[in-house]
């Protein structure tokens, strides 16, 4: 995030209200713009050095990195935005890979005529996203494309993590009898996007499930579970999620639909629009395969958090199979395999 | 990147041809793009375990952290495309914080119809940009918005790096008395594009400048310049780049423009469109600023370089100065204030 303060004299109140192009341009309308939006919202000693980038000392360990792009449709929904969706959902591929987050970068693409204010709401519920997962947001860019061509913005968030520990957390540790366990229940970010889009009103209101799950994932390091790999539940939502690890570790995995925990009012909006809640998003859900005599630990060590409080044991891996064959034994006792949609229910859920 | 591989048996060839919302759903499609399109050109260790980001010891030293969006239109221009510019772009702010560039990640946001074929050889030339820089694309992401939501494609990249010495790349280290040496001749990539972007024929072709410019920055440290500041010389050009670091740092720059190296025929297209080449984007540009008893050094160690070979010394640092005043002597010795421009010349240029 280059680019000085222009003196700080403020621009016409005419100009200050929408994008324009010249915001993206290098010059001194993207100076203010980082001045009057970014620094603010974000201020921190590697942003205010106003170089090409971020320098910091990690500490001792192994390093974790990821990236996505966020491109929710509406940009503000129940429960969040796509600003706090951008700061979590990278915090939590971090956390996914056992590491504990430390720094985010933050890249916008905006529309020209996009109101200064989302930008601002945006920016701002970044922030409060980042210092409820505790991190910090180091670094970023911002390009303006003509109206028409962004629907409203998008931003991209890469993040750095450190591994404080020796295990190996991924897909390959899974192991014949590991236990399965989930950290609530699923399905309500995609309900909740979905009420919002279509105007839909539900009997309550359903609210995304975005939040934070590095700190659950401290607290299973910290009780000592033995975590063999976490996978955080979104697009796609459980089912998906469930059968990416099962065929990557090439292991047969059994769920109880019966453990699977939905709430009422969710599943009621599922079966209204026929979506089944297995394949529905989440943005603050996890599983983690543990081994099953430290089941019990992990489920009450992210129960001693708000947002894990109805984890469940919900299924096992069978043990070794090519095609990491995925079945789900229904609450009258029958099974029947699952297997990975097509595409998405729910285009631009995150 | 998370998704496997679903079986490897591919699309019947009609849904082959352009992305469609469903590829990025998280399911199958998706798993078959990943596998089809970012793993046979990006495919390495990192990866390749398919899970939420990458793992690895960064080695010792401080890191540097950098992302960079990228939205530029045509997708496709003499000398470089979006693919390449991305790479370079995040390798080259890494090499301005003094880094080895090591690790990137890469973002895409695909329209629907995109022609898969345009993606492949974007695919494909960012991981030849990867190989010519000594860096590994190592994690990503995909998302789908509707047809007429982007502009074909944007991408962000992000990067990781390592820091191995001890001095302090930063505006904050410029000195009076400081060296200014560029890395070569200035305005052709912006020339590039708006030639295409236009579809004007200038008398010879005019290519972008697009290249890694962390090899340049080695040679450098090799040498033991006592780097002060970098600065890559893209949106806003040299005089932008040069007045952010004079405003950051508190310090009067005086630049000569017989020094400042422009080819012949970009000149002559600056002129007839009405562009100041000191404004154009470069982006295979950077500044060093050094002491002044070092920039012969300098010099030297950037032209032993292909990229680097037409280097000079282009100005230096008067003195300290509040506003970070930036002169320019004109050819004919008289001196004039150049400031930032509102916004770019040219709008979407990387």
């Amino acid at each position: 995030m280059t680019g000085k303060l222009a003196g700080g004299c403020p621009l016409p109140k005419t100009q200050h209200e929408r994008v324009l192009m010249a915001h993206g341009g290098g010059g001194r309308l993207m100076q203010q713009l980082i001045e009057q939006v970014f620094v603010p919202a974000y201020g921190n000693t590697a942003l205010e050095t106003r170089h090409d980038g971020a320098v910091f000392h990690p500490g001792a360990g192994r390093l974790a990195f990821t990236t996505d792009a966020y491109v929710v449709q509406p940009l503000f929904f129940p429960g969040g935005d796509i600003g706090e969706l951008a700061v979590y959902g990278t915090v939590n591929d971090l956390a996914m890979c056992g590491a504990r987050p430390l720094y985010l970068s933050a890249s916008f693409i905006l529309e020209e005529g996009l109101p200064l204010a989302d930008l601002r709401r945006v920016a701002d519920s970044m922030q409060a996203a980042a210092a409820a997962a505790g991190v910090q947001i180091v670094t970023g860019d911002t390009k303006v494309v003509e109206h028409g061509k962004a629907d409203g913005l998008y931003i991209s968030t890469a993040g750095v993590g450190l591994i404080e520990h020796d295990l190996v957390v991924a897909p390959t540790s899974v192991r014949p009898g590991d236990a399965i366990v989930i950290s609530g229940d699923v399905a309500r970010h995609g309900m909740a996007i979905m009420g919002v889009r279509e105007g839909l009103e539900f009997e309550s209101a359903i609210e995304s499930d975005c939040a934070p799950l590095n700190h659950l994932v401290q607290s299973l390091l910290d009780a000592e579970v033995e975590i063999h790999c976490l996978r955080d539940l979104t697009r796609g939502g459980l089912a998906s999620g469930i059968i990416e690890i099962a065929q990557t570790a090439g292991m047969a995995v059994q769920l109880e639909e019966s453990a699977i925990p939905v709430r009422e009012d969710v599943l009621g909006a599922c079966e209204i629009l026929g979506f089944d809640p297995l394949y529905v998003a989440n943005e603050g859900k996890f599983v983690a395969f543990v081994p099953a005599d430290q089941a019990d630990a992990a489920v009450a060590a992210i129960r001693s958090h708000p947002v894990g409080s109805e984890a469940a044991v919900i299924g096992k891996v069978c043990g070794e199979d090519q095609s990491g064959l995925v079945t789900l034994r229904s609450l009258v006792g029958a099974s029947r395999v699952i297997d990975l949609l097509s595409g998405e229910q729910l285009p631009r859920i995150c």
